[in-house]
């Protein structure tokens, strides 16, 4: 793979800043620059040797042959007029938003070489203190091309995300979100209401099954306000076969149906056996 | 703590086994006897070092001065008449079932020394081949005495738990089925919930959020029918709790109400960050 002269990372957070980390511990680019918020960030950033020089003004991103968005969703939509004016006509431009319809519509229409990214790692620790190298190993990233995506942009992307450790796979952004939609923001949303129900005062007798199914429910805040709303309609359709099933439940224990609710129990354990 | 003279233990599973192979490794007992519907499972107690003597039929118990029932909650229900008619009148009895309520309103009237124990150990791998003797190691025991328990079986049971490395806590048996119908039973539900919720195509793209929000939906089966249907009531109020919280969620998605959406979730992690 070709070598990336300037790499510019918007948002330097866990994810972006193990991108940024990984492309420069592997020598994938002569540089790599980040924008942040937060003056802070930037200097942590700096010394963790995530990346060359920060910014926090978009400025910094002119020249850049590689250009990728790893803010919150509405960020992502909010930067990318600005800085489709800052960077070069032939940039490569990708992002690693959780919600790929909203972004990929806009930003393919700022950006002659953009794909969209989703690399399905990262945990609810978010924070650039927690970048690693290791963050994209083993792991799958999918890519959300359209019929205006230029084959080498995908490409260039697609090897990045090799060489970054990740296996890649293509899927049209409406795919992603519905899938993503089951398998990553409903369990985010039982986890948040689970949360909500569990009275503060019995969290002394919570045992592991209490704290791993409401892990990511830490993940909570801006990040997951932007995905929800950038997927609403798959989302809330979600939430309702979700209800739907706790109904199930409950009205196996009202009416004593005891066989019903064994066979929903088993084909729930027989379904997460095959998850591993 | 006067060493037990022979212990039995009825169910020789993960938590059965775990404190068999405990109190043989500590040398609380001279003998520790299993009782199993499955032979298969007996020898594999025997050869693990679990047990020393292991049967199919209760008469096995006889002699015990304590017995430990380990079974899921329903079998306990069926199995006390006749155990009470085969134990010494002064053998001390707990079991270490989900839900108290039940168990210990009929234990306590067949055994004049019967205490309920639940330890909130263990894990959704329910098999004596998991049994460890670091399962209760710092874990919580919780004990539902009421007026009729004898404080010295209560001191006795406490002194087990105690020497098998668990920290123990008193409850009303109501108390611990309300408290732990929110932080063991619900959690279980949404997880077996969410798992009949997603289309098994999509579990190639799961990542570790999932995973950990459905793991316990490993231990469907048996075990949890019985215990959701000894507990109908709070499990019933809870499930409705959860519903009107994904309500809530939905709700605000609906009508776009952004800052009521963010701050459900801000509670919600600021909530699940004070429970690790």
């Amino acid at each position: 793979m070709k070598k990336f002269n300037k790499v510019a990372v918007v948002g330097v957070g866990l994810i972006g800043g193990s991108m940024a980390l990984t492309i420069k511990k592997k020598g994938l680019a002569k540089e790599v620059v980040g924008v942040s918020r937060k003056k802070r960030n930037l200097l942590l950033a700096k010394r963790r040797g995530v990346i060359d020089q920060g910014s926090q003004s978009l400025g910094i991103v002119k020249d850049a042959d590689l250009l990728v968005f790893a803010t919150p969703v509405e960020t992502i939509m909010d930067f990318a007029p600005l800085v489709s004016r800052l960077v070069k006509k032939d940039c490569i431009v990708t992002d690693v938003g959780s919600t790929k319809r909203a972004i990929v519509s806009r930003l393919e229409k700022l950006f002659p070489h953009y794909i969209g990214s989703h690399p399905l790692a990262g945990s609810e620790k978010q924070h650039v203190r927690n970048a690693c190298v290791g963050m994209f190993k083993d792991s799958l990233c999918i890519l959300t091309p359209t019929k205006s995506t230029k084959i080498k942009s995908l490409n260039q992307i697609r090897m990045l995300w090799k060489q970054m450790g990740a296996k890649t796979v293509l899927l049209s952004p409406q795919e992603h979100d519905r899938i993503l939609s089951f398998v990553s923001h409903l369990p985010h949303i039982a986890a948040f209401s689970l949360m909500g129900a569990i009275p503060r005062e019995y969290f002394k007798f919570a045992a592991c099954g209490l704290k791993d199914t409401t892990r990511i429910a830490s993940s909570g805040g801006e990040l997951w306000t932007d995905i929800i709303f950038s997927n609403k309609n798959n989302i809330s359709r979600n939430i309702k076969i979700l209800q739907d099933n706790l109904s199930k439940i409950n009205s196996a224990i009202q009416r004593n149906d005891k066989r019903y609710l064994a066979s929903i129990l088993r084909v729930a354990k027989e379904k997460r056996d095959s998850l591993d």
